[in-house]
């Protein structure tokens, strides 16, 4: 007897993006969240042990891609896999879970933790160290994604566990298996009681030099009931060269629906004049309403100001060196 | 509690081709139905309105692939992603069905419609504007696919409600995302009653040129009782060059068993000498056997003769330019 | 009513590998069994005839990779496709069963299942015929992969009725659809009552020269109780040339556990010098504890020992050329 959940996601939104002076109408499939597909599934082992998979694909519902190659970010490598969002064994019980395979880093446990947009939409705060910002994985060995790590592969995570007054953690190391880059550790611990939820989250990334890349990410959420509000800071450091950013946000819940907001900037620091230079600011605005517990429309905007050389966008069609690039878009998002 | 069902279908057949003096035997996994794999569902949102979404692969029995690669052809590239059949989600109600994602064209929509072999198979009539045709998008682009234009990326649908006395239609929009070629406007309309279904379809697909790609379907079937047979007719236009193809099938129920044939031709018109020659006919027969509701035995041949610099075939492996493609083929389906 | 199943496996292990005088720590993917996820169904046609279907597909669940490019070994190329591990339809009933599509050769349905490993972790005697085999496929056109022939594509098999007293038989033609190395001609026999189990198989593979790849496989195992012992001898033969491995492999039943041990050597002659000195010897020690009869820990060590040009390992990340490749590792393994 299996316990097998086949599960996903479907979101489609339509588009107008405006990057500088140019403007792309389009289909997009994770304004609200992530498109996706996935199995899951646990099983009882007895005295309090349980074992659980987790397989989950990122879906491209536009276009009818699925899994790698649609532009995730990792901190490490291999993007090209089908079940590219988490891909997971564990074992958990009194102790706490340790668990195997692809997943989430630390880093992002925490920024897409204190985000209200979830780290999804033109006004997300991830917008702000996405594929173009300086500490890209995907530009020099120099400044590999930091902020932006959002995965890992080959990671073995141990988690606190769950009753422990509020209390929670984890530390994760990913096995480099001999390809810079690919060595990550990293821990995070935080609180959460009622209203309050705060959480710091640290990692290191080999890039095989005399340096590692050093990601910080500290967040915290209160929930007044009328609002929630969330906070988060992230900065990531390689030698000298130092970015990071903030983010104010908010979600206020309107019957069935909901309305939320965000601002944000991000600060180059440590560089030559232009890498300095290359900062930018973002807001973000959003309605959603649900029709019921799984399926939502919404309407959203966005806009992301880009100084000096940083060249980062709200859409995912082209970036915006030095400039605007704002974005309006309505969608549907359906849970199964 | 989901309401999501896996479903799919697996078609495999022994076949042997002969193209000009090369015979070839193999494996092939599409005769009957093309196989796939998929996952859809649907919630009753209430008041009428449901939400329901669909993700369904290509599957290459033969040699287990899945998804793009498969060589489909689409008016809007991107044949490579893995739910390369079906990416959709909608909200339906009374005021008809809102469709968002990857999905048939308006124009295969009546193309595959009115052919007795449904779009599969030696004989039937999209082999007459397979990959070779001279509007074949994978050629060059002023020749891109249109008879051929099988699927569509980021595409907004709306179809009228289904209890309009008979009549049926859709409107399609399918967002270019500063892609030439994958600009798609098109629209569908029919009458269905008792005996009696007849469907028009016309779309212009942007090439980022002066012109655009304008192609027309038209067909209809009348069911006899003994027999039901149908009529189609093709159209694809790119400035003066025009490529129109003709069919006529019948599908005639034996007990269990169905027995098919087909006639059509394809004309090359407005071009250069070579290109007016490179006409085309082909013919078909087919008998199916139903071990069930869903397994189904059959047998199928089915030739095409290329004129001049025609260059396609009845099978999927390599065409045969100015000569005969003639198959042998037989198989199992089972659909799941 | 569908029939469908989804099921798979998982199993994550942390390994650290010794090839020559470099060690690499990693996590791998399939140390006991190999990570998988697929589809299958039958249908009950009466009569006594059924249908079936399995679509399988590997997955690498330390990076989330799912399907080909994960380094399957073919005698048939397209490892490429999503369900790589297998694609079948089935008709079976009194007479046998007729199988087509993808599956594994008969060859492996001999030299995997008599080996105490079950042909996966650092001990078991595929790892001789692994890769970097004279006679891996993936090298030149006149030394393909023999010994190693997991799968075919395009094939039809026909298997003997079940009840025949122990008697069990096979025989699978591949097409070759024009491509040197696909066509595949193989048969088994074999015999199987009480704790005797016996086996034989041998096919050719068509490279499109004068010669074929002709390769042989004859195991045998017998269970005292206390202890299952295996036999097992492959020779592939391509010409003059010849490559040739014997395995003597046990498993030992401890209550919720199981010991297993393997030693094995391959042996290459009819060459040049250095041809006929690329030998290997080959030894391995697993222990597994299962949690429940889907769940296991183990722990598992191997060592291959190269002679003259041979470079092969135990592990998936690089070879150790005329030197030892020595690795150990403990896992989970968990079926869904």
């Amino acid at each position: 007897q299996s316990t097998l959940t086949v599960f996903g996601l479907m979101d489609l939104s339509v588009n107008s993006v405006k990057n500088g002076s140019t403007t792309t109408k389009s289909m997009d499939t994770a304004g609200l969240n992530t498109s996706r597909i996935g199995f899951r599934g646990t099983e009882d082992l007895g005295g309090g042990l349980l074992a659980g998979f987790w397989l989950e694909a990122g879906v491209s519902g536009d276009t009818g891609g699925a899994g790698g190659g649609t532009g995730y970010n990792s901190s490490n490598a291999s993007t090209t896999g089908f079940f590219n969002r988490r891909s997971t064994l564990s074992l958990s019980g009194g102790f706490g879970e340790v668990r195997l395979g692809r997943d989430y880093t630390v880093n992002f446990n925490v920024s897409g933790k204190f985000d209200a947009f979830g780290a999804n939409g033109f006004g997300n705060g991830a917008n702000l160290y996405a594929n173009k910002s300086p500490f890209d994985k995907s530009s020099t060995a120099t400044t590999m994604g930091a902020a932006s790590a959002l995965r890992v592969n080959n990671a073995v995570s141990y988690f606190l566990p769950k009753d422990l007054g509020g209390f929670y953690g984890q530390v994760q190391v990913g096995a480099p298996e001999g390809v810079a880059g690919n060595g990550y550790k990293g821990g995070l611990f935080g609180y959460a009681a009622g209203p309050v939820d705060v959480a710091f989250s640290y990692s290191q990334i080999d890039v095989f030099t005399s340096d590692k890349l050093k990601t910080t990410n500290l967040g915290g959420s209160y929930n007044f009931g009328v609002a929630k509000v969330y906070a988060l800071y992230n900065q990531s450091k390689y030698g000298a060269l130092k970015y990071t950013t903030y983010e104010l946000s908010t979600s206020v819940p309107l019957g069935q629906g909901e309305f939320r907001a965000s601002y944000g900037k991000g600060n180059a620091e440590g560089g030559t004049a232009a890498f300095n230079n290359s900062d930018a600011t973002l807001w973000g605005l959003e309605y959603l309403y649900n029709l019921s517990k799984r399926t939502a429309v919404y309407a959203q905007t966005g806009s992301l100001k880009n100084k000096g050389a940083s060249a980062m966008s709200v859409g995912g069609l082209g970036d915006a060196t030095g400039a605007k690039s704002t974005g309006y878009g309505v969608g549907v998002r359906h849970m199964f």
